[in-house]
């Protein structure tokens, strides 16, 4: 007996099967091209880093959950945790780079998480980020190419819900609210726990007065798009300068995108605050309407203060970032990319030694064509062939034995209707084009 | 003074900023649909397995350049060190995967070898393979699938080198060298240091006899592709039985080959020999015609042992595997794969805040027609943002002011010849698609 090895993969990691791969590729290629649609220019950065460019970034709760070893040199390494830190290290190493950066950013990133339901702790990140440029036209950029890519994703019922950290700021001014980290942590997870259950925990943990979480409430109930809405806003805050800055932002934003079309798709909500830290002004969040069970599918925001880390200069920046898996989750269960397992389209026949030229003219016709094309390995029973391309989804199955071949013809086989066709071999191309609506 | 922290990448990685980006994703695109179009399916494995699925395989240096270490919970685990282990992996834990199962995968790998030139830690491989069917039309398949990768890449004189592991063995079960391993190791670097060395290290270190040398270079000068050739082969070997077996291997694989067309582009080496400890058939390598420098650019083999390591059964495998960044530099400096650092074709000059509505309008149709576009993000002189188009390499500017819109027109200024046109807004998308050729 041999000593086998058991297969398996590690807790919080899988593979990804081509059921799953072909809709993901779908999705991360219909993105991509609307990144370079948008300006924006791929860059790669190493899986591994200095430990110490990542550390105390993403607080103290992130640093717990980094990869982080001892390579063969001795080197403290860890896996990225996301693609946003190694951004603004490429950026303040590399100062040839045109400023604006204009850069996407496909690649995983490792988070050492407790695994659970939908969270892994290998996943895929997708991010446009804009660095360079503190003009808002970035922030309104980032908005409009996120409703671009749902759109190109053939989503069309989405909300993306806007806020300013500068507002919230200011509204934990003017309410008078402390601890304003803890407050916040809170408030984000509005969502997630609903209002009355937020309510008592800015009561009983944060302590805050019944008199502040009114105020908060009324605040936040303000219609910041509607005229008398936002002048509510700009009223209460206006002895606030962090949230006056903050309601001029964000109103500038929306005026550089009225022209867009996208006004209908947003929506202001001002208490977002997104977990991360380094956000500094605007900040956003997406969700499929009538499915916010997936939570936010697409985020991000303005961080002007992560690159300078790096560097001598602050340098300003502002991103988003897709949710890869959620989205797939989400899109493949509302149907809009289809599962599939299989790509190919024709299975040519494997008849026997002497059908092997005739087969392999149609084999080369189809893939000539671009038509994904199988040619079976092995010679053999018709039934098991046809079996085979059945079980895996490919539709079509040609035969191509000696009397076809002798007569300048393919039998080709429906696997999906049973139907069999007589069909010229100079006419093969166009007529599985025209059966598959190629 | 604040604690700045040294922007730096780990030696031997590094960041591919979008000039090399943008012809890596070319390429890789093009190589992925040709993998489908031959009727293969994506896969992805997770970066971290377990060390022990993954120890062994690789022989003893190859394990001592895993990156290993222990994670958060006391496991044992490594960085993957080539995409073919973890395919075994998978094959063996997911029984309900078609047999053969047709994958490729494009992905990064991690090898601590000390860095050198063209030599990296973190490296893309991108491999395909057919697990599960010992047909000899399996191996053919694959080496008809790199031809047509090069094919598609636009390559048209390169050689596939190919042999079979099994002729090497009879091949030194007739001269009775051994140890056979080592010997191959030394036949392995005849492409790197040339026959006068290989011949020396065979009698010194290896410790052949001069007869056993000579032997050696009177098989290896046999052509295998002419019939009088093989015949000397094929008697050479008639006392060996696995030679034997390799003899009809290698001529049934080319057999199954010749109606394709690509004999021209092969050409037998039976003293290839490959590295990797668990080739067992078909082996082979690509080199690009007048420019060995750069070593073979694709290659792989057939290895039915590996996958039953994972499992009770045997299960048959053979690939193929592109070196991506080999290829990639072949390619740019060959002139067949174009450097570009940005992808961007037009951008629109911001004028003032009175002018956003009608810049928005071209970036709009521009967008819309799938050419690459950027609004610039803030309005200043003219004279700048042409310098920074220019600087990009971006080659058209469109202007849109209050001017221009009242007449429903656009300047549009090409940065390489200087020239300025005026294009009504309505035809703008055809004029700039004719002006660069998209």
């Amino acid at each position: 007996l041999k000593n086998m090895i058991e297969p398996r993969v590690l807790k919080g990691f899988r593979d990804y099967l081509p059921d799953i791969m072909i809709p993901r590729e779908e999705l991360l290629n219909r993105v991509s091209e609307v990144f370079r649609r948008y300006g924006f220019g791929p860059l790669a950065t190493p899986a591994l880093e200095y430990s110490e460019i990542l550390m105390g970034k993403y607080g103290e709760e992130g640093d717990k959950l980094l990869y982080r070893f001892l390579d063969n040199g001795e080197r403290d390494i860890s896996l990225r945790y996301d693609l946003t830190v190694p951004l603004a290290r490429v950026v303040a190493m590399h100062r040839e780079l045109p400023r604006p950066f204009r850069r996407y950013q496909v690649a995983p990133v490792w988070r050492a998480e407790k695994p659970g339901r939908g969270r892994f702790r290998e996943f895929m990140q997708c991010d446009a980020d804009i660095v360079g440029s503190s003009s808002l036209a970035a922030d309104a950029e980032c908005v409009r190419l996120g409703c671009a890519i749902l759109t190109a994703l053939g989503v069309r019922e989405f909300t993306l819900v806007l806020n300013n950290r500068k507002i919230l700021d200011g509204i934990m001014e003017v309410t008078r609210v402390r601890p304003r980290a803890e407050a916040i942590r809170v408030l984000d997870k509005l969502d997630k726990i609903g209002v009355d259950a937020v309510r008592t925990e800015l009561l009983d943990t944060v302590g805050l007065t019944p008199e502040q979480v009114d105020d908060l409430e009324a605040l936040f109930s303000l219609d910041f798009l509607k005229e008398g809405g936002r002048d509510s806003v700009r009223a209460t805050l206006a002895g606030s300068e962090v949230g006056t800055k903050g309601v001029e932002e964000l109103a500038h934003v929306l005026s550089l995108l009225s022209p867009t079309g996208v006004l209908p798709r947003l929506r202001v909500n001002l208490s977002l605050a997104r977990g991360m830290d380094y956000y500094t002004g605007t900040i956003y969040e997406t969700f499929l309407d009538g499915h916010t069970e997936y939570g936010s599918v697409m985020s991000g925001g303005r961080y002007d203060g992560l690159v300078g880390v790096f560097s001598n200069e602050e340098i300003p920046a502002v991103g988003i970032s897709l949710g890869v898996d959620r989205l797939l989750a989400a899109l493949t269960e509302l149907g809009v990319l289809k599962a599939r397992s299989c790509l190919t389209r024709v299975l040519v026949v494997r008849f026997g030694p002497g059908s092997l030229v005739g087969e392999v003219e149609a084999v080369e016709r189809l893939r000539a064509a671009g038509i994904a094309c199988e040619h079976f390995l092995e010679a053999g029973k018709l039934g098991k062939q046809f079996q085979y391309a059945d079980r895996q989804g490919i539709p079509l199955a040609v035969v191509r034995g000696p009397d076809e071949v002798a007569q300048g013809v393919c039998q080709v086989k429906s696997l999906t209707s049973g139907e069999q066709f007589t069909v010229p071999l100079e006419e093969l191309v166009g007529w599985v084009r025209a059966r598959l609506e190629l």
